[in-house]
């Protein structure tokens, strides 16, 4: 076993472009940090979260932002900065003060709760998730995760246990429009970006309203290297768990995102007066460029996705060939390198279909998100976290983004999926069974003991 | 040669339902009326409209609604019950005058202005168009028919020539929206119709404004059989003369249109966690339906065309793998069977689609325009007069809708179109070369002397 300090300071000091990160230096933390033999052996523990209690405080939460006259079945709107973010909020710190801890709001607005460990030289485990909501959102959406992680520093304070790193509870702020609050530690917020308004609120606003403070976002950052790991419990938000019946999914990663935009440009003509073979009709050619999208993402094998979710037609009138179309297409895979290389194809595609139509199709590339790779090692200890529990477990990619694809930039990340019924989420009809919320739980809780004992 | 009371009061006095008159009553009309062999006889006349005069008065019309410091390239908003448009009928009104008639207004808000002829027992012969043009139109659509009209009765004052039967211009009232005008003649319009506003102006006052009456529609109405026939020339507002290079088109009829409204339902879900085999997409399915448009109706010869103008997609929005879509299918050719046909081969595609997609596809008609046919002698008296004047002419069918078709309904009908360049219409690009709108207005004159003298 590597002292202590070596496993945790790997980058302490080390300046790092954003870009470095992104592009698999965490990959080199998790080898120094976690290639340790004895890091993949199941300590199992006999420690349990109190699953009711894990319930009861999820119903408790469900009250905030919850239609009026509704029940937990309705779902909930707590959204950030909302009335009900603020009193879910009190609700969580109010949480955290009975498991004994201190909790504090940063700049950025997230909730952090440090509970000691026995060696001081030791890093925190950093594990957490977010308690608001779309609006007309679901109950286990950040939810789960956060309730899960206060439940652990319950369940260890009722047992008297101590770790020997310091565990540190992170409730992130606003994930749900630009991960605000893991932007913020990550160091990749600025006031600029809070400039706009959500639901109403002007986001600067909402920021000191929940405790924040956005002109002095830099102070809310945490060096890179500062965080032993970071681990976080989320519904899936797909319907693989469910449909396979397995209980525990071990993320591999948050997908790899590729945005375009497209324009294709026809000729408006009168629908009654314009002959068929000489119609310059944009819509049929996005017709054919959203099959395309849709073979040439299906023909090879993989979990990789392509979505044409937004469509603009004009004139759009019944009795107008349409002259302009604009469309989005989005690819999702982890691996970068596949989506980039069906993008080509795509647009090898389009210009066959722009000569066929007598159009012009322009494919303009406007976003690319890295993917952010779960630690291959944090993966084996959830694995044997869950093995110890007696659940079955399946790797899988999280094409959802999440909090934690940003923290990945800042230290070893690891993620546990448990079954979202249906696949639904952002949904009042978003929810997980009980027996799989505990499990969850459990398994986070058996993963941080087993990465602190390692 | 049968009387002419027989040949013009076929359906004086017969009671018709609309109906009736749409499916083929006005062939029946046609076939007294015309039906005889010297009809068909060319008996050619020297007389000339002035087409430096034709020319001179477009372009003083196309200042009534001209944008502010344009040339006439600039074309026309003249739309109906704007200000431009009663500068424009005042301006036409005192054209009429000029020719000798009296113009008047009838309570639909046309203008009529009624030529003696030399034989009391004969019923008029019609003909005219529409001044008014949708915002930011050309100086064509209507307008060439409506000023050829004037310049005929010029011409026939100019050289003291009087006609056996009473010829009557007409320009018709708000074309563009509902054609208002022809409708009321048709006994078709009713005060209901017209409470809605159109560019700002409600209908109704629009009417007042421009001279007419909505209380007392009904008076404008025209019996059926009180008018031996109507002509009108138009720009053809597609492009098929203009290709093949041929100065005179003889309509066959204004198409036959039936118009859908197709509904998908699939399941919103979330791009990133839904695999491409589980989604249920609304917009995949459309692309699907629009090629089978595409398709159906290019695979067997003819002049049909389908059209998918308008499509809304739901939630519309990147992230989303569309769960809704609404769209727009119209169909046209002069044969309602054969739409009707297409229509029910389209369903059967688009079943087959809804189940390859996991969608529900409803398709409901929510309009059928049955076809204008011209009536065949007079297409061929068209032909005739142009063969007298040595002008070139073909067949085609009109793809988009004419006060004709209205007036169809009444009295055996005729439509001659002349080139549009490069097809464009509803475009201050609009345009006819004056050589084109000459001859067309020469064809309409030798047009009506030879009906009258048949």
């Amino acid at each position: 076993m590597s002292a202590p300090h070596n496993r945790h300071c790997i980058i302490r000091g080390v300046s790092l472009t954003r870009r470095e990160l992104l592009c698999g230096l965490a990959a080199g933390i998790t080898a120094s940090a976690f290639n340790d033999l004895s890091f993949a052996q199941a300590h199992s523990s006999d420690l349990r979260i109190d699953a009711d209690r894990l319930r009861q405080t999820l119903e408790a939460l469900s009250v905030y932002g919850r239609p009026a006259g509704g029940t937990f079945a309705d779902g909930v709107s707590r959204f950030a900065y909302s009335d009900a973010d603020v009193a879910g909020r009190k609700f969580a710190m109010d949480l955290l003060r009975t498991a004994g801890l201190e909790p504090r709001i940063d700049t950025a607005g997230n909730i952090l709760a440090m509970r000691e460990g026995t060696n001081p030289s030791l890093k925190p485990i950093l594990f957490g998730s977010h308690i608001d909501s779309v609006p007309s959102g679901g109950n286990f959406d950040g939810q789960l995760g956060s309730v899960s992680a206060i439940e652990i520093v319950r369940t260890l304070k009722d047992h008297g246990t101590t770790t020997r790193h310091p565990l540190e509870v992170a409730l992130w702020s606003n994930e749900e429009s630009l991960t605000v609050g893991s932007r913020g530690v990550a160091g990749e917020l600025q006031a600029k970006d809070l400039d706009r308004t959500y639901n109403g609120i002007h986001m600067s606003d909402g920021l000191r309203k929940i405790g924040g403070d956005p002109d002095r976002l830099s102070e809310s950052r945490f060096a890179p290297g500062s965080i032993h790991c970071y681990l976080e419990l989320h519904i899936e938000q797909g319907g693989n768990l469910d449909k396979a019946g397995i209980p525990i999914g071990v993320v591999e990663g948050i997908v790899s995102i590729d945005e375009y935009e497209v324009e294709i440009n026809g000729l408006a003509n009168h629908a009654g007066t314009t002959p068929m073979r000489e119609r310059r009709n944009a819509l049929l050619a996005a017709a054919q460029l959203i099959e395309a999208v849709q073979e040439v993402v299906t023909r090879e094998p993989g979990r990789q996705v392509g979505t044409v979710g937004r469509l603009e037609v004009s004139p759009n009138v019944r009795n107008v060939v349409p002259g302009l179309v604009k469309l989005s297409i989005e690819l999702r895979d982890l691996s970068p390198e596949k989506i980039a290389r069906l993008g080509e194809e795509i647009q090898k595609r389009a210009q066959v279909i722009a000569k066929q139509t007598m159009t012009e199709i322009s494919i303009k590339q406007v976003e690319h998100d890295a993917p952010a790779l779960a630690t291959p090692a944090i993966q084996a200890q959830i694995e044997a976290a869950a093995a110890g529990l007696g659940l079955k477990t399946t790797r899988l990619p999280s094409g959802a983004g999440h909090d934690a694809q940003v923290i990945a930039r800042l230290a070893p990340m690891g993620m546990i999926f448990v079954p979202s019924v249906g696949g639904i989420s952002h949904s009042p009809k978003e929810f997980t069974h009980w027996q799989d919320c505990a499990n969850g739980a459990n398994v986070l809780l058996q993963t941080i003991l087993l990465i602190d004992r390692a």
